[in-house]
Formats: C-alpha cells, structure tokens, sequence
C-alpha cells in the first residue's frame, strides 16, 4: 500500500474566493503513483472550505450570495469580542464543508462528468494550506 | 489489503426523492471482501446528496420543508442564466452533504442502532450514479 | 497495513453540548501504531455531530446561537408525530457534519494551527458514541 501527502498553498487577492483545484488534486494523485484508493482533500484552516460542485460562475455567485444570506458578515459575534471580524467565514465554510474524499480508479480520480473540486476561501489576503493525503494500492500493490 | 468498487444507479419518478441505500452499500461491502476498513460513499452528480440519519418518513419530511426553506427552488439564481432551473438542487444537496465514509468491523458496516443511509435526489428523473468505494484489510490481510 | 478501531462515550450533562475532542483522538492515533494514514471520527448517533473548527467560547455560542436560527427547536415538525421532540436536533446535526477524516503524517494527527475536533451532542443526557476508526501504514508497514 501507497500513502503520499502533499498540500496545496493559498493567498487569495480577495477576502473571499472560490477556486478550482480538481486539477491540481489529479497531479498529486498522479504522483503518488495510487492505482485503486483514496484522496482526502482537507482545508487546514477554519474558515475556509473545499467542496464539490458545478464549475459555472453563475453557480459559484449563487452560492455566494446565499451563503451569506445564511451567514451574515458584519453581525455583533460573539467571536468578534476576541478582536476578529471573521465569525461569519467560520460559519460558511460549515455550509460547505472543510472536506472531501475523491475515489482514485484505474489511476484517476473517478468523477462523475460535471464533478469538480473547490476551494472556498472566506477569510484570505494571507497564506493558507490545503492538505491532499492519497492512500490506496500502486501498480505492485 | 482489498480495494473493491462498484457504482448504484438511480433514476427517480420524482425530482425530489430520498432512497435508503443501507442495504445496498452493505451488499457492496460484503462482496469486497473487506473485514476491517473503510466505505465511502459518494453522489457523482452534483444535485444529489448522500447523508446519514433517520429512517423515519416525518423525519424525512422535515428535512425536505426545511431544505425548501433554507434553499428555496424558483428564485432569479444566475445559474438559470445557463438555462438551467436546477440551482436550488445544488445549494440543498451542499446542506446534506454529498458523501459518507462508513466504518466496517468484522466484516460488516459499524454503524450506530438508528443510522441508516440515504441517498437524496433534488434533481431526478434522469440516470444518476453514486460511487462505493471499499478499502480495508481482508481475512488474509 | 494496520486498522485499528475505537470507541469514544458521552453522556452529557446538558441537552445540548460541544465538547473538545482532539486529544481524545489523538491518544487514539497514538494507540494505533499508524505512522500514515487516515482516521475517521464520526458520530454513531442522528443527533450529534462531529466537527472541525475554533477551540473558542464565543465561536462556539455563535455556532449553537446560528443553528437555532436556522433549525429552530419547539416547532411542530412531523418527526413529532411518533413521540419524539428532537427534530431539530437531527437538523442541526447535518448543518454541522456527523463525521471528519483526519490525516495522519509522520505519526500524528496533521492539522493546521487552530484546527480542534468537537463533538457536538444536541439530544444529549444518554450514553452515546463516536467510532474512531484508523488505517495506514505502521512502522513496518
């Protein structure tokens, strides 16, 4: 059995920023050489997220306005008395979820045709880590 | 160690329809081999969810008028732009979540006396995949 | 490869309650002898969760202030129909996720600075659990 981790850095010229990633996570799985297994693909950070869902910039805008519809910036937190300003972003990427786990077939990530990978950034303008841990047999086991 | 796949299809009569699939996923297992590992469990499309909890129709009828609620379907989302009518499918489905990773003990699912899987269609009457994906230690190892 | 499984047992004082977690699971890592892999941590009852976020008393009131806006208690849910009054119990659980997968790199659970893992109980005063499930690859393999 094969384990590779690598991480996926992040510095988002906005605040808040959706980024597609299923790219960068399919060179990682191709480097590890994993043939049938696993990918966690883990934000290693509490306010932001990764999901999947639909690569439509539509989509990505609907998501965003709803969010904070469910998750108002700029309300009196509690949080916010420890001197942040970002309780909300904390509670987004709940919405959205910190993680996911990718099935790697035949050496690839095996998604369906409109699955893409995401990283939801809620509180960036600073570095960031995403963590890609691939577990699973290689071509000798 | 095992790795077995195998993929559940669905073509729901409704748009929206929640299918237990515990039954299913612990067929899957069995047929993998596996003693000790994991199971994920994984919607491919990106309008369906799976999720884990009760196997109760008012339960399930809660969550469905709570999700309108929260996601209401019919709103001017940007995603329709596309021609697409669908967005609230993909905000519903990111509140159940889209996967689950099942424990297996002794050759079986793990789970606890009342969870039982789902799998939550918000966008059906079309062929629709979920991926099952088993890896663990087998009764040789 | 090394699977090793565990059990973590609450009986909270309080119906509703998020408690730390990480160390718990981290002692249970330790135990397991896994140098790199996986671990699930999930909640094996439909009322309580497991999350990922802020170690921080006022985040943490803002989180249960938030899912009591968004799954309010005391509502004439159907689920209440069989006797029961914790619907929203089972609402808010999905809000927050039931399960998370943590890496394990070089020994250890690989988390980011602030990242701390909670159960979270919202039908609590009983005996419940949450399943600890690690594999990886041991210091032999």
């Amino acid at each position: 059995m094969l384990v590779h981790t690598d991480y996926l850095w992040f510095n988002t010229k906005k605040r808040q920023e959706f980024i597609r990633i299923t790219d960068d996570v399919a060179a990682i799985v191709n480097a590890s050489g994993v043939q049938e297994g696993l990918a966690l693909v883990s934000a290693m950070h509490i306010t932001s997220g990764v999901y999947v869902n639909d690569w439509e910039e539509g989509l990505i805008h609907d998501f965003q306005t709803w969010l904070e519809k469910l998750a108002p910036s700029g309300l009196a937190y509690r949080h916010h008395q420890t001197g942040e300003d970002n309780a909300d972003a904390h509670l987004k990427r709940t919405i959205m979820g910190h993680q996911v786990m990718l099935p790697i077939t035949s050496g690839a990530l095996d998604l369906g045709p409109w699955e893409q990978v995401f990283y939801a950034e809620f509180d960036g303008q600073r570095k960031k880590r995403v963590i890609v841990k691939v577990m699973g047999l290689g071509a000798r086991g």
